[in-house]
């Protein structure tokens, strides 16, 4: 992991994947600003005439169900074969899986139509993913859904066995998962749940190194999981409120590079 | 009015109510970070196939004009059916009333078929609500409709009397009728017209109360314009242009307590 | 030029034009913010049932591709054909033209069947719309597109020529072009195109000088180019991260006037 902390940034700032969105409208923008600032290059499409092109020129693919609606919902599909057709990695947001029927069917329809190389969600988005009880609070984790670490493990653990890909659940404890291997990230900072987006963001983060490391997108996920929460807590030391945090949140991603990720990165492997 | 400021933001902030958003895409990203802001946790929610279930489970409906829609119009009358048979306050926007025949009789639909609980606008919409020839120039108060504050405390009472609702007309002095009494708040600045938003904002923000004191709509509506108004001026001391006061009111919104709104409240009740 | 840059800027802000935007959901935020920004007044509408109304009360019309899908594609079609009835300068983003088939054809029907008062695009989707081989990446201009400021005025003076409007490409050089003269604008730094929506924050601040010099649509463009690019350059001198960046760009315009165009304005005329 250390090795590839060592070069990753770099190689995305180089490469510049262009990350297909077909996400929501709320978070849009960040996420957009996210994938130029760490180097990608964002193009949000979702109307169901393009996708197929737009993913098919693409190094990632982002579907994130925030703010969903029936049209949209066949562009993800289509997009998301077009992906799996051309070896392009997609990254799923399952926002708010287990608030509405039909956000389940849309994830379920998603994980098992394609293969989705990275999943990341909450801990209540996730658990329901993996067909465990979870109490969804409309798009945030729920209080009754904390679990121990050692529990968020075992569910990423079987979700990515199940579906043999990348599970991400992110909250005070990040936990990235293979199936076979784990990382705990220990960065990162309460206040981040007081903006809207960082999910959605760190979802784009991850399609952006995933688009650049098709080949590593254990370790991809991990720096993208590593960067957010090490810009998270640089940006809290610069702000006194949560509308500064949200611009510092973006500067640090803007500028962040391997020796920070280095020296700052607080993490596990399993 | 003082006892109920007393301990209002302390109480959003440990209720967390949930706040279902059918909104445009404008300013919906700044809607969802001041929901945040102030303690409340947004969702949006648009298509007809989830927004029943999605307001089901929420404290408070936000119904947002902005960039209305054949299929956002459906889901708006739906949620809002949901919310009255549930008692869930309905906070709405009639963003640009009066400026279109499809936005005039969405917005005659939203009041005649549903009750809501708060109704806010600048003049010229609230002029178009009640009834009375207004100039709406596109969504920002015409000119033409300055009215005194007498006028504007008059057209206030009538629309909540005829809604049994509560009114907010913002502009230099902003008014709360409940259809009997009366606030006028003259906190805020010439400013926050600069930047766009300030409206939807401020109507989240009334929802995040309303959904954490259903009882109290009046004082609760009242509450989170004086919010809005001190944060508005505490941003403006800070700021030099209008992006980075765009900012510093979110920042404000984030740190105000009952301190900060009960020194610098500056209302009448009538 | 000179002459007109003295009041400009003070002739936007009393004026107020009304910009009625169909746009994209990624940047439109930044679109208001910034048209707020100028003294200009948005108005964000899509839905074909009220379109025709809403551009009927309008200065300008924004028509920007950034998020196309079938049914904005019809109101942009309608809106414009309402702008070309009553002389309402539209003001065309041709966003990602070359990425699609679907955009492809937008752009051409855009081009082909409305009168267009401005063209505003990147090096790869002013080549496209010129029908020169472009290799479109995205929503961004392609490395391959690179062209001599000579080859750009070239193909600007084209696209001018054939459809009677004035074409901005904007890049290292800005080239603004009425078919016969040429202004090349020095303005600006790279760090603009790390952010989204500074070709969108253009397009917008375009149509607001259009909407209030309707006659003089050629030095109107240009110096919206010269505010947007001096904006960029005291923007970056303050900041340290994108997301400071963009703040900073909003603050600037926010506060440009008369002095610091003519005095930072970095233009050839030909």
């Amino acid at each position: 992991m250390n090795t590839f902390l060592g070069t990753a940034v770099e190689t995305v700032r180089t490469n510049n994947p262009l990350v297909h969105h077909i996400t929501n409208y709320v978070t849009v923008n960040d996420c957009a600003n996210l994938t130029l600032a760490i180097g990608g290059s964002p193009i949000m499409a979702d109307e169901v005439l393009e996708v197929m092109e737009i993913t098919g020129m693409s190094q990632a693919l982002v579907l994130n169900m925030g703010t969903l609606n029936e049209r949209t919902v066949n562009s993800m599909l289509l997009a998301g074969q077009t992906a799996n057709e051309k070896g392009i990695p997609i990254i799923f947001d399952p926002v708010g899986a287990g608030a509405s029927d039909f956000r389940n069917e849309t994830a379920r329809s998603i994980i098992n139509m394609l293969n989705c190389a990275v999943i990341r969600g909450n801990i209540s988005e996730i658990r329901f993913l993996a067909g465990i009880t979870s109490s969804t609070k409309g798009v945030d984790a729920s209080a009754n859904d904390t679990s121990s670490i050692e529990e968020a493990q075992l569910i990423a653990d079987q979700l990515a066995t199940a579906h043999k890909c990348i599970v991400v659940i992110t909250g005070a404890v990040d936990v990235i998962s293979d199936g076979r291997r784990n990382i705990l990230v220990h960065n990162g900072c309460a206040e981040m749940s007081r903006i809207t987006g960082t999910g959605c963001m760190l979802t784009s983060l991850i399609a952006s190194f995933c688009g650049s490391f098709p080949d590593q997108l254990f370790y991809a996920a991990t720096t993208a999981v590593l960067a957010m929460g090490i810009a998270g807590e640089l940006a809290f030391e610069q702000t006194t409120g949560t509308g500064s945090f949200r611009v510092a949140l973006i500067d640090e991603i803007s500028r962040i590079d391997q020796q920070t990720l280095t020296q700052r990165g607080n993490y596990v492997e399993k």
